[in-house]
């Protein structure tokens, strides 16, 4: 099943600059690896915000909010989800 | 260029059905040249809403203005574009 | 998969009462019918309003869209849908 | 009567960990007691939030609001409440 | 049970004025009778608008739904409904 | 004149317990010796809100004025102030 | 009393030139005969929009109402009302 | 040039009192030049709130700014600017 | 004096194409004698919308209001208005 | 490519001033940098805010980004992107 997820992230001004290095290669490493399983098919950065879009692809709602609540940067981030199906207007079968 | 373009379909209570299914059907067309151009990289259907969330690939944004004004199904719709760039930690290098 | 859906209708002024007495009666068949097939778990009316909070359970997102896109009262509706999992608190395997 | 709750949590960055532990252990033992008396019907998950919809069957607001605030999240929460009735196209008589 | 209810009327341009008229007359007198029964409790004038803050004081939500939905001007109607408890602050064991 | 006041009270998590039960007794004794001299009509709670809904019945808008910004709980309040009138439906002269 | 009253005339489409040209001048026969009687205190033009910010000075709400509800272009109208004090910054007793 | 400016106060709770009360008195005494010199031309109390509307009369633009960023009060502000016209309606050729 | 001028066109499903084709192209004529002239300093279409950013520059604020109430296809427009400053940190005296 | 950006600028009470100042002084150099190199286009004040309206000319979405990324003030900053066309209307092929 497909997902868009729009995160935003919001770092507190004086948060220690070596801490939220740490997460955001944390956040890196998870996300590629989701990324190489197929999981998270897709992530784009929005134009001048600290802000991704990105596509889900998983087995069912369960498994995309296990998949959020660990990403490193959670706690920073705005969330917000939205259900996805195939288009009848696709020219493909499975849109990756 | 990407660009993430959410639209939303509202056909009025009583609009002929035969007009908007002749639109429907050029709507198609028109998003599946597109599409085998290489210009519309993804449309996927929001669930439950007549609506759709498209990842376009362009030359510039007025290549992409072009395109939405032509749409046939653009007098009846409600538009929100995003300009999007690669992702730092997408693994892809031109994410399609 | 469960999802909420939230329905707030909406009949414009004037529109001819047999019609749409019609309308809801197809309506209330095909939520009805539904229900039976333990597809539409739950319909609750919110207090005051020409709305109502449902709760789906479905395959996927596709067969959500499905459902919903064929709602005798569809086109005089407005649809707000969130995907739902298991809460870690309940005290059910399979919360119907 | 029937109400509606969305629960939406908001732990603050740094809020110590071993604390909010604690609260969310009593918060899960008040709600599956409330559950187990029925005050508490449903209680789902929305998916990638920390946040849940939930379905309260009480003999009316005064015990809700009893309830609500004595949830141990109740200060980290924002609540919103909903007013339902059992909707005429439903095919059970006490629908829980 | 108390319920606030905020009310706003919406006539539209051009809806014959003796319709109307007549549909004002028949909502004043039902909202009167309601008055007289001691379940419509309160009732004032927005000042500027053509809006009322009502209290009603009805057995359950089921009871509150079915007054409204009767309201002759309902379909002019945007509607917002919160229910009410006693404050612990008030001096009158049943505000009325 | 009479004022409907929506006050929704937010305090900080890590208030000092003690200090808030003392402003919230002061606030209990200032609001009740205001309904006594009938100028604050009415004070209900919205259920599962730290919130309430009051009548003012006062001289003016000055006078409201003073009456709020001396409210012991101000500062941590959001206010929102409509002017009332007597309603042309009401069955009450006077409607307290 | 003073109420600051913001108003936003919107004027449908196609609306009969010669009909509206006959209620604007009503409307400005009105303002300016409450304008000489002190009642209407200030009335300015929003740059750019067919809108006004107006200051009115009446006895309490009820004369606001009145005032309100009989201006010729009231039906177009959408209204904001915010009850005003003196400042106590205020150089004037009597700010006009 | 005239625009209307709303003003609205926010002081965090645990801000001193006796810097708070001196900033305070600044912004009177500055407000109450500028009144004086004519440029603040009204300045109102909203009933309830820690906000007021004000007038200003100034030479341009940049003369609004300059004065508005010299408030003492200023970063606690939050700012809505409009600039206005004299009304066609208004029957004072430089309204005050 | 300048002025930030954001415009959304909004033409009804239905209106006669000849016609719109007619008030087009006198809103043109309009815009280019006024950019001529150097009141209408720039204009941008917003991609894959009917909609512009404009930028005047004009003596104040009724000038500005006399131009938009006479662009032909005000009727049809959604307006914002903001007033601006030379910034501190340009490098034009007199941006253009 | 033309994007308009709204950059919203917001100080914490009490950040240290020298280093606000120190921050400030980088953002000039850095803006005004970017105008000589003619990829700043415009910028402009908002009357009475601590924001400004600005127009990049840039390459591409990634350069628009990594621009905006490195603001020495973008850690306190609000940003909206709207990426612009030429307006067919426009008197200049590529109006600067």
């Amino acid at each position: 099943m497909l997902f868009k997820v729009d995160m935003t992230v919001n770092i507190p001004l004086g948060f220690p600059a070596a801490e939220i290095e740490e997460i955001k290669l944390r956040e890196k490493n998870y996300s590629q690896q989701l990324q190489r399983e197929g999981k998270w098919r897709h992530i784009w950065r929005v134009a001048g915000l600290y802000a991704n879009v990105s596509i889900f692809d998983v087995k069912d709602a369960e498994e995309l909010h296990q998949i959020l609540m660990a990403l490193p940067l959670y706690p920073f981030m705005q969330i917000r989800v939205e259900a996805l199906c195939r288009h009848p207007s696709s020219i493909r079968e499975d849109d990756r």
